[in-house]
């Protein structure tokens, strides 16, 4: 179709803490990215937390010299802070917002209000279709204690199914943003293995940055000392990552992140560090053959997704023990308030007649029982809609783990759809 | 890779009504099509309204020997209703649920509750990847005064989006459901011309059913007379859409509804007809070339996309003002319990210290008060999402249309992505 023996592909990523009137510096860290993208003029630009509708607004002014196109995905109530720049034209885009995403009356966390969601874009990149995804999923506001691990588990998955399912017409396949996993974490091999993305940091022929490519590190000013609790000197939870096709084959040449400051600047881009990958995508010789080691791969997979199988019915037996709490608080506040009416009502039932009625404590207690059923109500069906996703997660991947358990015992027609161009099927 | 030359596929579609308790002999009407599908042992079965789990269970208890395969999707409150049963097993599974589908204090539409969405089966069909698609969209309560036109024509875009950045490896793709859209409706014409799929009554060599195809029929005793109000006899809003690749075809050889009545029982299955379709799956002679008409494909598509985003905008004007009017509400309310506080803690404010502090009256309204705040600032939370997802959806429709204009225009690297084995562009 085009001549693109070898193709080169610049690659940036950043969360860039864009929380008005909340984040520190906000504006005059915006202007160093903007100031920064322009000078370098990567092709594609991966940004998340850009949560103001203006910030996006000025750096699509500020970059229209260099990035002419440039697509900010609205999902949640604030929007999902994610945004993506690019030198070359996108022709479509698709938003999937994850079916779960934290707890909205966790507010200090926010994560719900931000409608956490993997945006896509596809772009032509000399002849080539070139998907690419950006997201940012729910953050781990504890590692010891982390309530949010079956939802961020699930979000794992929703994303894999989700750049495994659209990315089949792809030649090229690039994925930035925050996972907020580490490289070990069960949700980061599930998304790896299924979809057969490479980690560019892994991958890189010559790295530049912090120590173990960590992205969130504690020698930067923004993040207060000490929390980062037992992993001392950083962890490493943002991520580029790539894949090609059966026809295009794509090498990492360099990799690098900023190291907790920004030259000439009193102060860093962001709390986080940001990612560059200098990518290749070269014609493959011959169609990739990966046969030998397709059957271990499958075999990984169905541990890793029993895994997540586990986590998830972690998730409902919690979920359902706060449902079923909601329900019980509701039922006290119900019968609490039928007691009330029949002692106002049935004035005998009232101790000592003789004194007079307690209306302001009636009243008082009466609004509470009224609240407690509200609230109660509200969150009877808040948790009824997490059970639901939870099932629905759970179902999809019991199904996945069948279908691959039958394809490792060799039935002839057990290669499933999203193997055709991924990790774990042999190419036609 | 398998002898498929030609492939039979039958597919049924059926919207149950399956509200347990609400709709009309559920657990009969559930035997029945328990019955029916034991019987005629289609390949494919997508159901619509199964919002039950038992009702689900019972079903694939009973089908276990025709349908091994099945699959219920679960999304919302009480569950997506969406459910498939198969002959041939199902690999993979994916959920996508439409970001606006009415609101939620619109308790006697149901719809916000049900979470409808677009539920995604990968099946193989003798060697042949096809992925089916069973859905269910915002029902229309008024055809005079639709308020949910907005939401409806968001969800047949996400709908088309979905159906067509996931398809591209599929040899054979089938769309069965509930899309409560008439044929000509705009979200009908945006999910067609932008997918390529055919109406399969359109399309097919035979047809037996009801008159002009029509799915929801005055004649049903489920339906309430009168209720169809300028469209007398009936409407067609059920369907089942296909289309091929690039290698292979897909004809439509025999079509058949139900006509409001089941044999040997009283009353009909559902208060919807069941659609039916006798597929044939053929490998294409030579690949595919409407290299002449996809110049006016891409115009007509255009104008729809057009069309869409102006339906949008309004949709827009409108959560605007009802976010508008919360507010304002919302801080009416403040006010009131500013006043009120004021009045109660500086006592020569109240007119006439003389009499007795209305004790009573002051909870009441107090209480009045602190509820208006609360209602409004869900409203206000709840609009401000709905307003984020009608922008996201103009933003993607804008860049859509620039990048079909774009290739009306024949610029050199023009083919979008979902062109390359949809309807729109010449296929390689």
């Amino acid at each position: 179709m085009a001549n693109t023996d070898s193709l080169r592909v610049r690659v940036f990523s950043l969360n860039c803490w864009g929380i008005r009137y909340v984040s520190k510096h906000t504006p005059q860290r915006y202007d160093m990215i903007g100031e920064l993208l322009s000078k370098e003029e990567y092709d594609i630009v991966l940004l998340q937390e850009v949560w103001s509708e203006k910030d996006y607004l000025s750096l699509k002014k500020k970059l229209a010299f260099c990035h002419p196109h440039s697509h900010h995905f609205k999902s949640g109530v604030i929007g999902s802070g994610l945004a993506i720049f690019s030198k070359h034209r996108i022709h479509d885009t698709f938003l999937y917002r994850y079916s779960l995403n934290g707890y909205p009356y966790m507010v200090q966390h926010g994560d719900w209000f931000g409608g956490k969601a993997v945006g896509m874009a596809v772009l032509k990149l000399g002849g080539l279709t070139a998907n690419v995804y950006v997201t940012h999923l729910h953050a781990e506001y504890s590692r010891d204690k982390d309530s949010y691990l079956p939802h961020r588990v699930v979000q794992a998955w929703e994303l894999q199914q989700f750049v495994r399912h659209t990315s089949a017409a792809a030649d090229v396949v690039i994925l930035g943003g925050d996972l907020n996993m580490h490289p070990q974490d069960l949700g980061s091999r599930l998304l790896m293995s299924y979809t057969g993305l490479r980690d560019s940091y892994l991958e890189s022929a010559e790295f530049d940055g912090c120590e173990d490519g960590m992205t969130l590190i504690a020698d930067n000013p923004f993040i207060g000392k000490g929390s980062m609790g037992p992993l001392e000197k950083g962890i490493r939870i943002d991520y580029i990552l790539f894949k090609g096709s059966s026809e295009r084959d794509v090498h990492c040449d360099f990799m690098s992140t900023t190291k907790g400051s920004a030259p000439d600047h009193p102060f860093p881009y962001s709390d986080h560090e940001a990612l560059t990958a200098a990518l290749r995508v070269e014609t493959r010789q011959r169609p990739s053959k990966n046969q030998d080691s397709a059957g271990g791969k499958t075999a990984e997979l169905v541990d890793i997704v029993t895994e997540a199988r586990t986590e998830v019915k972690v998730g409902l037996h919690c979920a359902e023990r706060m449902r079923y709490t909601a329900a019980r608080t509701g039922a006290m506040g119900l019968a609490l308030l039928f007691l009330e009416l029949a002692i106002a009502a049935v004035p005998w039932l009232a101790l000592g007649a003789a004194q007079p009625f307690p209306r302001t404590s009636f009243y008082l207690l009466a609004a509470l029982c009224v609240a407690i059923l509200f609230t109660t109500a509200l969150l009877y069906v808040f948790y009824s809609a997490e059970l639901k996703s939870l099932q629905g997660a759970e179902d999809q991947m019991r199904l996945a783990v069948g279908s691959l358990q039958e394809e490792l015992r060799g039935f002839p027609v057990a290669q499933p759809h999203g193997a055709q161009r991924g990790a774990l099927g042999p190419e036609e």
